[in-house]
């Protein structure tokens, strides 16, 4: 076999076989493929597309390219929540404590944010003390003991799909469907979770701007899920405006204890209750779905998914005294209050230049290098449909530097449309996707 | 500037301007931009297409990325010949002497032979003692002394083009007609001349397979030679069995001498004289083809054409006794004569498969580095249309190993077919093509 005629095949079109592709993907990552071909081959799969079978069969190359985590040691049924990525996305830290006061064990394995959305391990690590680079020891016994963790993505996990998305970033062969769910499944399925839940976001802020995007891209990764033995579901979610109040490491942190605790409502935690639920019935804790909402909202309501989020805290040597004092970790030099200069209803908000103006606020990497300022970010006071008078504060700005300040505040020049009349809030959730079906809600 | 949105725009169908064009080619030759950057962008122009615009600049920033010929020194008229490639196809060696002996001057630099056709250098380098790597001084003083030379191609032109087609050769992007049409022009831009004349090749042992891909890379490359400022026309010529009687190389020389000493008829000389005739017009030294042809005639008939081949070899240190003795170069050990094992008219010709076997028997490279045995090769006895009898000899295979051989018969098996009744010759010139206009033969 030579790469070369693999890469011939898909530029004419035509359906490559699994030893094909498992012949690319292995010797890509022992280095006996260039990389010349593989972008080569990146592009003329980007443009003339990979079927189903195909996709799969790279999800499960990729997979299969590096260590598979092993959890057969852990009891009960294991459940895992992906998101496209969002502004405000703190969605995670309050689904698993739910699901994990519900009995599932959640497996969390996360990355480090890159562009304008933040990432788990990042805000996660904004708490004081709280380790993040666990062994696979420690992973499955303190998954076994308080059914929550949440770790770093491992260098050993699907080496293939590190290697492929470095080279994707630089040779424009990123926004492609089915190579964008190959690269998340692959993580997935080698992470070992019987049970995925995906956020699928959808809107300005999202990686998929448009519905149409977002529903070929979840009906991709349940179809692949669902062919290598996952039980899958996805759920359509609004990413047209910041999910929560809080943008940035430690204002998440705070938002997130806040509804923990039952002291704020809002998108982010209806958000959190549906997603916690879908996880509940994909996993088979029960059949009905508004039993199972019942019984992730009561774990919220009774603080069960509080003590969860404390346990896993403390499991992982955080200071857990932030639980009653998260302003501890909200000290910024300047703050700054982005007020409206026009009277109406907020019609429109530039996600995806939110999540770029935290980052310059020090919140995000501009490259891989950068260290994060944990306390900088923006904390969002109104949202679409809400109505604004002339001088309100839109949103407050967290910075430890006025360049950054700066900056920033260039990235918010138009942020936001205000109209005279009245308009709709957005839909929170759009759909559910599971294997060859699609609910609208 | 960026190379990843150079890629990106063509990736999605877009045009590239002047500017993004001559980015790419002018640091890609500096090594700024990678060649995983450069075959993604590759595949991209492969599948999605590059306009007659973009092709144009493409081929002009090419032959700007190096070293390019100033003739400006040479008296008179200058013109240079290029074939797309063949099997047998020698006509270089006596349209050149043919022109130059009407006071065209023939600047040819020719490139070493690759594949399944031979290389002009490795042809003409089969005479003894013959220099083929002149300084470009000795170039020009012999133009403007004999009017006609052949000199390989210097590494200092055209550095992209090289650059590039070693890359697309491993990436699978090798076979789109916009860049094949872009290398080729690159170099004869490049090389000075500023009369062009291209023999393209149509049928089963040329790069085109069909009439309708033929005719799309002559009009292309002619609508480039146009846009850059010189006099160019295209002949569109056949390429269903071999053109002459010899492949190899210096069973080809002396053919050539046996043609250049009018001793031979067929579609070898018949090609030749066109083509010549084409030089003559197109340079302007006649505005009738009829004139042309007259012209062409003259010089090979009345030995002005050898006599001028003669000075060439001379002048570059070759052996000129060949034109008298041209079997002094063709010995080799062993000589087989594959036979009809039927009765009836042959039909069609496996030409790839004649060029490849005369490969195997020693006349080329299958890497490279192989150094090739110049006296191997194969002469055909029969041409399509020929009547043959059971036992009667279509070719005779040359070599000096008796493993060649048995590897040249291997690709020849099946190479030819015989049909009961009697068909016709394939038509020699199909058309030709000048900027906007077709004429068909």
């Amino acid at each position: 076999m030579r790469m070369y005629d693999i890469i011939l095949k898909k530029r004419e079109g035509l359906n490559l076989s699994r030893e094909e592709i498992r012949f690319f993907i292995d010797n890509y990552v022992k280095g006996n493929i260039p990389d010349y071909q593989a972008s080569a081959f990146l592009m003329a799969a980007f443009i003339k597309g990979l079927n189903d079978s195909e996709m799969t069969e790279l999800t499960i190359a990729m997979a299969d390219s590096g260590e598979k985590i092993n959890l057969s040691g852990v009891n009960g049924v294991i459940a895992d929540k992906h998101s496209t990525g969002g502004v405000a996305d703190t969605t995670t830290f309050i689904v698993a404590p739910i699901v994990a006061a519900c009995g599932i064990k959640m497996a969390k394995m996360s990355g480090r944010g890159l562009g304008h959305t933040g990432g788990t391990i990042d805000k996660i690590e904004s708490i004081p003390g709280l380790n993040t680079s666990l062994s696979m020891e420690e992973f499955i016994s303190q998954l076994n003991e308080i059914g929550l963790v949440v770790m770093g993505q491992t260098l050993s996990i699907c080496p293939a799909d590190k290697k492929l998305y470095a080279l994707r970033d630089v040779t424009a062969t990123v926004e492609n469907i089915p190579l964008i769910a190959s690269s998340v499944m692959s993580k997935k399925i080698a992470s070992g979770a019987s049970t995925i839940v995906l956020d699928v976001k959808t809107g300005n802020g999202a990686l998929m701007k448009s519905y149409q995007d977002s529903l070929q891209l979840a009906e991709k990764m349940v179809r692949i899920g669902d062919q290598a033995g996952r039980r899958v579901s996805a759920l359509i979610t609004d990413m047209s405006q910041p999910l929560g109040q809080a943008v940035g490491n430690s204002l998440e942190v705070k938002e997130v204890i806040e509804i923990l605790k039952n002291n704020r409502e809002g998108d982010l935690k209806e958000l959190s209750i549906m997603l916690a639920a879908e996880i509940i019935k994909t996993a088979g804790l029960t059949e009905c779905y508004d039993n199972a909402l019942e019984l992730a909202n009561e774990s919220l309501i009774k603080g069960n998914a509080l003590k969860k989020f404390e346990e896993m805290i403390s499991a992982q040597k955080g200071d857990p005294t932030i639980i009653d004092h998260p302003d501890a970790i909200n000290k910024s030099a300047i703050q700054y209050d982005l007020c409206s200069d026009d009277n109406g209803y907020i019609s429109e908000f530039d996600t995806y230049s939110i999540g770029i103006a935290s980052v310059e606020l020090g919140a995000g990497r501009k490259i891989k290098e950068d260290t994060i300022d944990p306390s900088a970010g923006i904390w969002m006071h109104k949202r679409i449909g809400d109505k604004v008078g002339k001088g309100e504060t839109i949103c407050t700005l967290y910075t430890n530097d006025e360049n950054k300040l700066r900056n920033a505040l260039e990235k918010l020049e138009g942020f936001m449309k205000i109209v005279e009349k009245p308009c709709n809030k957005p839909k929170l959730v759009y759909s559910r996707v599971t294997e060859g079906q699609v609910t609208s809600f």
